[in-house]
């Protein structure tokens, strides 16, 4: 235990919600400690996941989705420092920032989040291609998406996807997704094609197992404009689609290059090497007072044990408070290997997943069996009941990994079936479990419990 | 294992949900057993659950109540017989029914169901006074319930509350409850109390603490008609509320009448006592080839392990199975002692409980603490968020119990509750649990898991 924690400095690099929440977290169990928060935006913290919903609408404005501000933190004595951090200096215990200033900390929490992957093809620097991976990169693009008529989307995971669905309305829209389906990272083709179709019908174009070639425009460098893109379309043939504007969402890298300069172990996955504490390393030795939380961080999958990346704002909320803990407590709590589930609502359509898809059961070797099963979230008999499609994939009398798609009640049961599968249930457990009746929100039978009956009776 | 299961002829008294999907599950497991369901009403299988949804209109008519026809079951080789049962023998294995008709049986399911308990006043028994405890005497009531312009439902459970709700738009409503709190079965008074001004907003008259003393009206017998009630209020006067319908919901008794005079143990909340595979006994001695389901078998609860009453559709479905299974299987399958998780929609409110509450805790003698958080089911820049209230009662590092109001999302986590104390797991385990977030479908940090660490923080 620290007996002069007063004396403490934590300084926690990154201002997304892992480094905001661990600041707020750690001031709520320690109200002497000194704690400063490195950002390189201006207006505080964010959730970056609602970008979508202020293009399409749903959101008045930018502003709503920041969730506090540099002034609010500055209240709860917390310190926020707008600049890019130069160096780390782990043994020496301070870091550069700001052209060669120092600031020295007891505690660091490197919270330094992801960067989006660009596919390295020709044309990506011309003006009308965007990420959207900020809020301000948002705002700046904002304008031009929404008066665009054309717009192609690289990329069909949960971003990707909410923002072709906001732009739908008001364009004509074109994802393409270089692997065999989309949500490839949550959800099976038998499930993604489901999904597809719903988009399809919405008047959403999507070209799956297509390929990014290049993106063409008009004039060159910083004064070029998008006006096509070409990509492989799985016959091998090449074709051009006009676009207005296009939005890269075609995936997210850790952002851990100021660490690894630093010499802090970067696992397999390009993150930074936790412990179960959160603490980084180097190389066999624990860093026991350097942290890593949020879409920086390497972590272990629940179901393999081997690392994974668990990009999530809930990820980094639950890693913020362990964190938090760890800093003003006996260092106790651990961060277990995660599941990561994760919903996104596209269309109308709830998106839901957790642990492992099929696909990648089978390439981490394990020998699964998998069941769907199809009802309806509520009595027949009571109107506006929605359609409910599951997916579930068992390893011998355990879940390792579940999809859903509906309308309705999602969550639910992405819920349900992480804590069942982070507490080593059975099945049998899970279908016997007790479930609340009222014909106006629930059946009788859960279509989940015949899910789980259809894959006791698979041998 | 039964050799020559096609000889076998499982009689089912009862047609009540757990009647009918003991017969309907049994004919899914066993496609040769004879099955015969003894049933009082024409209609076949239907959710009584469902009628507050007829009279408020939000269903069409009564017929859409109605799961599956006698035909239905007729085409499944199930057959239906309309008619009281009049005596049991159970050694001999036959009944007697219409008149001293014997059927024989080798298993015997008693489904008989409840009675609705009315309280014993003068008055009862004039026209107007109605307890809708049968889709026939709703259909019955409903011509003369619509057209009721002052109306008093007696007792504020479930059933009453959705009724109350449902007139409200049109008639004047009284609510009456003796007990000191609306959902005296599933609320304690501090969560209550919340649901009763949301209640009372909507325009619903609600008297706590105050007993029913009569039933008032002109004429005599089967030509009475009632007029108004006499209530005694708790600060002991009395009060005359005028009144052209009463509907009374004051509570349900096992109907185990049958089953008594048969010789059959009934336990001491007047229910069939049971054991875990849901037979029957007699005296010391199980039934091996009778089974008790639903409202009217005797289970234990899954805190104290007391004798209890489960009666709620969502446990008739799940001992259904388990007979279904026990009758067509070795006889593997327990009924787990229950939470008996519940749910109710009242005027747009959701109310959802599972296991004890802090009152019925302490009346069982547990040293219980309990915790109350308030929050939103959505991020707050999402529009059309709802306030929720939460509830929590543990028992050293064990949730025993919990509440929930909100006009959304209330079931999920009743159910993710009830899974947790069922499988044993901690308040630290179930704060920690991995949740799924998006903004316009829940929170960074889900309001339960601030209710929990509030409760891990008093000690």
């Amino acid at each position: 235990m620290n007996e002069q924690i007063s004396d403490t400095h934590t300084v926690i690099i990154g201002g997304g919600v892992a480094g905001f929440r661990t600041a707020d977290t750690l001031r709520a169990m320690d109200e002497k400690q000194r704690i400063t928060v490195f950002t390189r935006e201006d207006y505080g913290e964010c959730s970056t996941c609602a970008i979508p919903f202020v293009i399409g609408g749903e959101l008045k404005d930018f502003e709503e989705m920041i969730l506090h501000t540099p002034e609010d933190f500055e209240k709860k004595d917390i310190e926020v420092i707008i600049s890019e951090v130069e160096e780390i200096h782990v043994d020496e215990g301070f870091l550069l920032y700001a052209g060669g200033k120092r600031i020295d900390f007891n505690n660091l929490v490197l919270a330094t989040g992801r960067r989006p992957f660009v596919p390295p093809v020709p044309g990506t620097e011309l003006n009308g291609v965007f990420t959207l991976s900020s809020l301000n990169k948002a705002r700046r693009a904002y304008p031009e998406i929404i008066q665009a008529e054309r717009v192609v989307v690289v990329g069909a995971g949960a971003i990707g996807l909410e923002v072709a669905a906001a732009l739908n309305a008001h364009a004509e829209v074109t994802v393409v997704e270089l692997l065999p389906n989309i949500f490839p990272r949550s959800l099976d083709p038998d499930m993604a094609s489901y999904l597809q179709s719903h988009l399809e019908e919405k008047g959403i174009r999507i070209l799956i197992s297509t390929s990014l070639l290049s993106v063409n425009g008009h004039g060159k460098g910083g004064n070029g404009e998008v006006e096509s893109v070409t990509v492989g379309l799985p016959s091998g043939e090449k074709r051009e689609i006009p676009a207005d504007i296009v939005v890269m969402s075609a995936g997210i890298r850790p952002e851990a290059s100021l660490a690894e300069k630093a010499g802090i172990s970067i696992g397999p996955t390009g993150g930074i090497e936790t412990m179960p504490t959160l603490n980084a390393k180097q190389g066999r030795r624990i860093l026991e007072n350097v942290y890593a939380v949020g879409d920086c961080a390497e972590v272990k999958d629940g179901i393999t044990f081997q690392p994974t990346l668990s990009p999530l704002a809930s990820t980094a909320v639950r890693q913020a408070y362990i964190v938090a803990h760890n800093l003003s407590h006996e260092k106790s709590m651990v961060f277990a290997p995660t599941l990561s589930p994760n919903i996104s609502l596209v269309a109308g359509m709830q998106m839901g997943s957790v642990g492992l898809t099929e696909a990648g059961a089978r390439m981490s070797g394990l020998k699964v069996k998998a069941s769907i099963a199809e009802g309806w979230t509520r009595s027949r008999y009571c109107p506006g009941r929605k359609k409910i499609r599951i997916k579930l994939i068992a390893l011998g009398d355990r879940l390792i990994g579940a999809q859903f798609l509906s309308e309705e009640d999602v969550k639910e049961r992405v819920n349900l079936t992480a804590l069942s599968i982070s507490q080593g249930l059975s099945i049998l457990a899970l279908a016997s479990s007790e479930r609340a009746y009222a014909p106006p929100m629930s059946l009788l039978t859960d279509p989940m419990v015949n899910a789980l009956r259809k894959l006791m009776d698979k041998k």
